[in-house]
C-alpha cells in the first residue's frame, strides 16, 4: 500500500451538512483498513497549528446526523503563504501522517492541489459544498440538504405570501452558480429563478409577474441567487419597485441557516460512499484526485478539473417553470 | 340567542400559524350550535368588498395542519374611515350577518372595536399572532409556532456557527414585544437576547461576549427583536464591529419565514379551543371581547385591555440566560 | 447553604426528550452558584456501580438540541432493595455528593422518596416524562415533543388515509393517562381519543365512524392510547373488523419514535426552567420535592403527591371532539 | 399531434409522494401546450364510476408541497375483469378523453399495459411507488421522500435506543424490495439490513449484533423490510429473543407513515419533470411506455420492462454497513 500508514482527515471552507458522515465513513473505513487515524481540527490551519489528534471508531460515533463538522473548519491566510505550507507539511511529517483527505469546496481543492505538488504526497479530496459548483460530479456533499432547507423556508413564506397576495423575492446561496436557485424554484413552485449563468432584465422579470398577477395567481415568488452584479434579491426588489411601484414586494434573505440542519438521507449517503471512496482512492495509490459521482459511479476527478468554473446547469429547467407557473 | 342566524368570520393584519385551526374550529362550533356560518376574504377589504361565501363543513376539511389562513387577510385603509366602516356594515346586513368573529392582532381588534362601537353588534375576537404581544391572555395563536419556527432555524445557524467559531446576530420578530427574541434565546441556548423592553448597551454585550470567547466557547449566538431604535441585528453588528473589529460577526434576519409553517401542536390545541370559546361567547351574549387564556381557563377580555400596551415578559429569563451561557 | 458542597444529577426510568437541556441547566446553575457537579451515567444503577463523573461547563456545551440523555438511563432491579440503596448512598459518600436531582418519572420518583426516606438527604425531582402523568405540575418535560411528534405522524398517515378513504387506528403511548391521546386527536383534527380515563363500547365508536362516512368524511383517524384492557390500537381494530366488515380498517403503533427526537421550544425552556428551579430547592434547603410548574408558576410538590394517580384530564376535549368531526 | 385534444390524469395503488407534484405538472403542461385536461378521481374505479372533472391550472394550485394525491387513490376489482375495462374505456370515450397518464405502481402500470392492449389508445405511466421497485428507472417518485421519513423516525429511535442501550429491529416498507432497507441503514449509520435480496440467518445476525455489543457500541439498530418470509421485524426478534435472551430487544413498526408527508425536493423535482415529460412523450406519438429517469436522463421504457421484478440493489452497500458499523 506504498508505504501509507496514517492518513489525516480535514474539513476546509464553508461547512456544508454531510461533512460528518464523510469524516465517519473516511475514519472507519480507514481503521477497517489497517490504517491509522488523524482528525486535523480547523482544516488546514489546523495542520499549520498542529491541533491533531488520533481517531478511533468511537470519536466517529453518532455523528453521522449532525449538521455542520465535528472537525471544524477556518480559513488560513497563512497556508497560502509557500512558508505556511511548508509548515504544515513538517507538522504532517512530525505526526507520521502520509496522506490527506480534504473536505471542502473550490478553494479548499485547490489549497490541496499546491500543496499536493509542492510536496509530493497523496491528497484526496472530497466534494463538501452546498453550492454543487464542482465540475466533474454530479452533486456535492450538502447540496441535497441546502436544496431541502431553502425548499422548506420558501414553503414557509408561501404560506404567508399566499395569506396577503404579495410577490416575493427570496434570496439564496450560490455566487457562482444557479443550482440552488433554479431547482429551488423547481420544488417549490416559484415563478421565477434568477440564476448567474443567465441574465435577467427587470422587464422581463416584470412582464412574467404580471402574467402571473393578471391570471389571478394569490401569490408570487422568485428565487435569486446571491449575486454582486445584480444586487441579489434587495438589488432587485429595488428596481422593481421603481418601476412598478404597484407591487407589494417584500425581501427575504434566508442566510447562514442553508448551511445548517441534520443532513438528507441522500446526502448521508453520498458522503458515506465517497468517504469509503477516499479511502480506496489512497489504497489504490490514487493522488490529487477529487472523489466524483457520475451517472451513480464513484469516480477520480483530478483537482485541476474539478475545480474548473464551468459545471453547467440544465437550462430545461428555465422552461420548465415558465410553463409550470402558468 | 339574542337573534343571532348568522356568524360571519375574518382574518385581519399579518397571519399566523393556527389560524385556520381556528377558522375551523369556529365554522364547525357554529353549524354544531345550528349556525349560519359565513367565510369573508382579505380581512376587513372583503367585508367592504362582500367577498363573503357561505362556509359548510367541508369548506373547513383538512385545514387544520395548514399554516396561513385560507381566508386571506389584507389590510384596509378605506374600513379606517367611518365611510368605510359603514359600507362594510351595510355589506354585513345585507348578507345578514349578525356577529362577527375576528382572528387577528391589536390593530385587527383595535378595528374591530371602534367597528363594534359604532354599529352596535357582536364581536368576539381571537388572539391571532406570532407576537405575543396582546394583553389579558398567557399566550397567542401563533407564537408557539413562530417560537419553534425560530428554535429550529438557529439550531441550524449553531451548526455553522460551531464550525467556524463565529459570532451571529439573528433578527427576529418582535418590534414592541421581546418574547420572541428572549424565550428563542433560552430555546436555543444563545449567550444574549436583545429585546425592546430592555436596554442594551454595546459594553454589555462585548463585555458579555468576551467572557464567552474567554471561556473558549466555541461560538456566540445573539438574538435580536426587530427594532427600529437599536437598528435590529444589522445596527447591532455594526457597532460591535466598530468598536471591536477582532470579532468575526454575522448577521441572519430571518424575516417572513416566522409567519408561516404548519402550526404545532400547542397552536393548534389553543386555536381550537379559542374558536369554540369565540362561539360559547356569542351564545352566552358577550360581545366585543377578546377570547382569552389565562392559567389554561378561557376567559373573555374587554378589547380595551387586550390592545394594551403593556404585557409584560419574565425578566427573571434574562437572569437565566446569563447564568446558562457560562 | 446547609453544607451542601457538590450535587449529583441522574436521568431514570424512560427517556424523554428535554432531559439533556434539563441537564444542561442544572449543571450550570448549579456551577455559577459555586457547587461542584457530578454526573451520574446510567440512572440509579450507576450511582450504585460508580459510573459518576466530575461535570463541568463544557460537559453540558451544545446538547440543549438533543433527544435522549447523555447520562443514558437504566433501570434497576439491584436498587429496589435495601441492601442496593445502602451500596448507592455509599458511592454517593465516597464521591462527596450531598445532594441528588433525579430527572424521571413515576417509578424513578418513588425510587428517590425512598431513597432520602432512608438516609436523610435532599433529592430534588424533576418530572421527565412524555406521559405527563405526573400530578402537581401542569405539565413534564417531553409531554410536548411527544406530542407534537405524534401529530406529525398523523399528518402524515392523513395524507394516505385521505388519498384511500381509509379509517385508521393509531396508538400512542400513555398507558395511565390519556394526555397524549386526547389532544393529540384535538391536534390532528382526529374523529375520536380512546383513552383510560373513559370506557368507550365498540358501538359508540362504530356509530361515531358511521356518522363520519355518511357525511362523506375523506377519512376517519381514531388515537388509542396504549392499554392492556382494550388491546390497543390493534384489539380495537379487531372488534371493530368483527362487527362492521364493511370497513376498510389500517392500524399502526407509533412505538419508539414517541421518546426520540430534538425537544420543542416548549420543552427545551420548561426543561431549563426546572433545572435552575432545582438547584434553588437545594440552595433553599428543599428536600424530597419535585419541581412542578402551575400556572407558569415554579412550585415545589412532595413526592408523595408528584406520584399519586389522579390527574385529571380535561373532560371538555371530548365534546371538542365530537363537534369538530361533524 | 395525432388527433390527441384531451389528456386524463390519474393516481392509482398505494399514495406515494410526489404525485401532487406530477399531476400540477402534468396538466399545466398540457394546458401549455393547449390540452384539455380531465382529473379522473380515485383511480380505474373512477374511470369506471365516471368520477371525473375538467382540469384548469387553478384545479393544481398550490399543491405541490402536498403528500397524498388530490385525485385520491383506490383498487379496484372490477378493472381487472374485460368488462370493467370496456366500461372504463366508454366512460373514456365519452368524455373525449384521448389520452391517459397514470401515476402508479408496478399493479398500476400492469393494469395500463392491459388495457391499452385492449383499446389501442395511448397510456403514459409515471413510476409513483415508495418502494423504488420499478425496472428501467434510477428511481421513483415517493422514493426519496419515503427513505427520508424513515430516517427521520429511526434518529428518534436512536436516541432513545443510546440512551438505554438496547438492539432495535425497526420494520420499514419494501416487500419485494430492499431499497428502503438498505439505504435507509446507510443514512442512519445502522448496524445491519435485513432486505428480500439476501438471505440472512439468525446467527450471522447474532454474531454481528455480539460484535458491536463486544465493542461497547451503546446501542444496535437492525432495519428490516418487511416479509412474509423472514416474518418482518417481529417475526426476527422472537427468533434472536428465543436464542440470545440476555438481549435487550425492541420492535418498532414503521407502517403507514412513510407513504406520507410533503415531498423532499428530490421528489418535486423528479415529479416535475417526469410529469412534462409525460405530455411530450403524448405529443411525440408514444404509448404504453412508462417515464424513466437514467443517469438524470428522461426516458421511455416499455411498461413490459418497467413491471419486471428484477431491479437490482447496490450490493456493495452491504460491506459499506459491516464496515461503518465497527
Amino acid at each position: 500500500m506504498l508505504g501509507i500508514n496514517c492518513i489525516g482527515i480535514l474539513t476546509s471552507g464553508g461547512d456544508a451538512p454531510g461533512m460528518n458522515a464523510a469524516i465517519r465513513a473516511v475514519t472507519r473505513t480507514a481503521l477497517y483498513n489497517g490504517f491509522e487515524v488523524k482528525g486535523i481540527y480547523h482544516g488546514y490551519r489546523g495542520l499549520l497549528n498542529g491541533e491533531i489528534e488520533t481517531f478511533r471508531t468511537e470519536n466517529v460515533s453518532n455523528i453521522i446526523q449532525l449538521g455542520g463538522t465535528i472537525l471544524k473548519t477556518a480559513r488560513s491566510k497563512e497556508f497560502q503563504t509557500p512558508e505556511g505550507r511548508r509548515q504544515a507539511f513538517e507538522n504532517m511529517q512530525r505526526e507520521h501522517i502520509d496522506a490527506l483527505v480534504v473536505i471542502g469546496g473550490d478553494g479548499s481543492l485547490a489549497g490541496a492541489r499546491e500543496f499536493a505538488a509542492e510536496f509530493n504526497f497523496p491528497i484526496v479530496g472530497l466534494p463538501g459544498t452546498i453550492d454543487n459548483d464542482l465540475s466533474g460530479t454530479d452533486t456535492t456533499i450538502g447540496y441535497d440538504t441546502a436544496l431541502n432547507t431553502i425548499m422548506e423556508a420558501v414553503d414557509k413564506i408561501r404560506d404567508t405570501a399566499m395569506s396577503h397576495e404579495r410577490l416575493f423575492f427570496i434570496e439564496v446561496m450560490g455566487r457562482n452558480a444557479g443550482f440552488l436557485a433554479l431547482n429551488g424554484a423547481i420544488a417549490t413552485g416559484a415563478e421565477a429563478a434568477i440564476i448567474p449563468e443567465i441574465a435577467t432584465e427587470v422587464d422581463q422579470l416584470a412582464e412574467l409577474i404580471q402574467n402571473g398577477f393578471r391570471k389571478s395567481k394569490s401569490s408570487s415568488i422568485v428565487l435569486v441567487a446571491e449575486s454582486e452584479v445584480t444586487g441579489g434579491a434587495m438589488g432587485l426588489a429595488e428596481r422593481v419597485k421603481q418601476e412598478y411601484p404597484e407591487y407589494e414586494v417584500r425581501v427575504t434573505i434566508l442566510g447562514h441557516i442553508q448551511r445548517g440542519g441534520s443532513p438528507t438521507a441522500a446526502d448521508r449517503i453520498l458522503a458515506t460512499r465517497m468517504g469509503e471512496a477516499a479511502v480506496d482512492a489512497i489504497i489504490e495509490g490514487q493522488r490529487n484526485v477529487m472523489v466524483g459521482i457520475q451517472d451513480d459511479k464513484l469516480i477520480y476527478v483530478p483537482f485541476s478539473k474539478a475545480i474548473r468554473d464551468d459545471k453547467p446547469i440544465n437550462r430545461d429547467l428555465i422552461q420548465t417553470i415558465k410553463m409550470l407557473s402558468i
